[in-house]
């Protein structure tokens, strides 16, 4: 793992850029050490620049976590192939057209899960060699991504999920293996995202402790004290 | 409204009892004023002195609220009618035979609660009379009277609604004249009381602003988090 690039935030927050062979990705760190771990990633594979990922994890570190996001293959900062490239653009035209898109989503989102999920597991182990940053690790956001790695991996404690991208059908599956503590949170009008497949997916979880907060509004509406209760959740099970 | 007893509490709170003509109700007063009002009640008619509604009603007053609950008619130490004591003979024999019970207790819950609401605003109208005691009103507990009472009086600003209790039909359909920030509490494997009813009735209230926090657990399996999650909720709400 190599630091690309620094700087100190207002609140005391390091941000850096690093890279993890051909991953590029961010990490913010509390001027506190040691702290817990948070990988933090948005649904469907979006830029770990995308603007509410970076206000998320930049306040997320303000409370006392280093928090990490790297780029899935093709997506950000990543060179997208000939074959992501018309992915995408098929998505958009059936998106566009109101066609249905969950088939265009499953061969689209259910290899960049499949495939992201061992570069999460590489940045993990460089993320807890660095000094300052130490175990428990959580996980916030991505959905799917989240499913696979908690139940592969044996040190996520805790994950917090949005409900509002798309699940491959596996990982709809793998969901009962997902036994850590859970936070699972839903916009009830969310555009294009059906509501009864969040309510399925969060009951078919295998935590015994899991938490469904559902706010009404759409995808980007999610109230700013969810933010602030996600903050309390990980304090609960990661401080 | 007459006091009839009093204690001081450990953490300062005062407990008092009173009666508003033939209703007997408590009231728990922090020791600074003043304070926003919650009204508080448990499901289907459960006595106010009932252990967890104390506990409950306690640690909100010590969070720097009011916090006032009656006894509904024929419930808690309120003389019960010949035909009270039938009902819930048939009720209890009714469940012990696993026969359904929806029609039981839309007869015995019904009118319950279409008389206890007149009688919460009486007291509201007394409680709020009282020295150290200002708006705004919050509600707490009973879904099928908060229903109700949020639908007809307009000094409730805030309601957290218990997703356990039996809701008439009538209430089901006023909960769309519910406008004011909610919170709706479910307990994901209730028993007896079916997770469709209750969220068809979160799709169904009126609120702009309505979050709904479902857990996995039976019915009294509520986590400590989400009463310190229900002071935060009312603490924007009325303070």
């Amino acid at each position: 793992m190599q630091f690309t690039s620094e700087r100190r935030l207002d609140d005391g927050v390091l941000e850096r850029e690093f890279v993890l062979g051909e991953i590029p990705g961010t990490l913010w760190t509390p001027a506190a050490a040691p702290v817990p771990l948070i990988l933090m990633a948005h649904n469907n594979g979006l830029p770990k620049a995308e603007p509410r990922l970076v206000a998320r994890a930049r306040y997320t570190a303000a409370q006392g976590y280093a928090v990490a996001t790297i780029d899935a293959a093709g997506c950000g900062d990543r060179p997208r192939s000939a074959h992501d490239q018309q992915a995408r653009a098929e998505l958009r035209r059936a998106m566009q057209a109101g066609e249905p898109v969950d088939g265009i989503f499953e061969s689209f989102v259910g290899p960049l899960v499949e495939n992201a999920v061992p570069e999460w597991r590489a940045a993990l182990d460089a993320l807890l060699a660095l000094p300052g940053i130490n175990g428990p690790v959580g996980y916030s956001g991505w959905t799917a991504v989240g499913i696979r790695l908690a139940a592969l991996e044996p040190r996520i404690a805790a994950a917090g999920f949005f409900a509002g991208g798309y699940v491959p059908l596996a990982q709809r599956a793998e969901a009962r293996q997902v036994t850590v503590p859970l936070r699972f949170l839903l916009q009830w009008d969310d555009e294009g995202n059906p509501r009864q497949h969040a309510l399925d997916l969060f009951d078919a979880f295998g935590s015994r402790e899991k938490t469904l907060h559902a706010n009404l509004g759409g995808h980007v509406g999610t109230p700013h004290f969810e933010l602030e209760d996600s903050g309390r959740f990980f304090d609960r099970h990661l401080k």
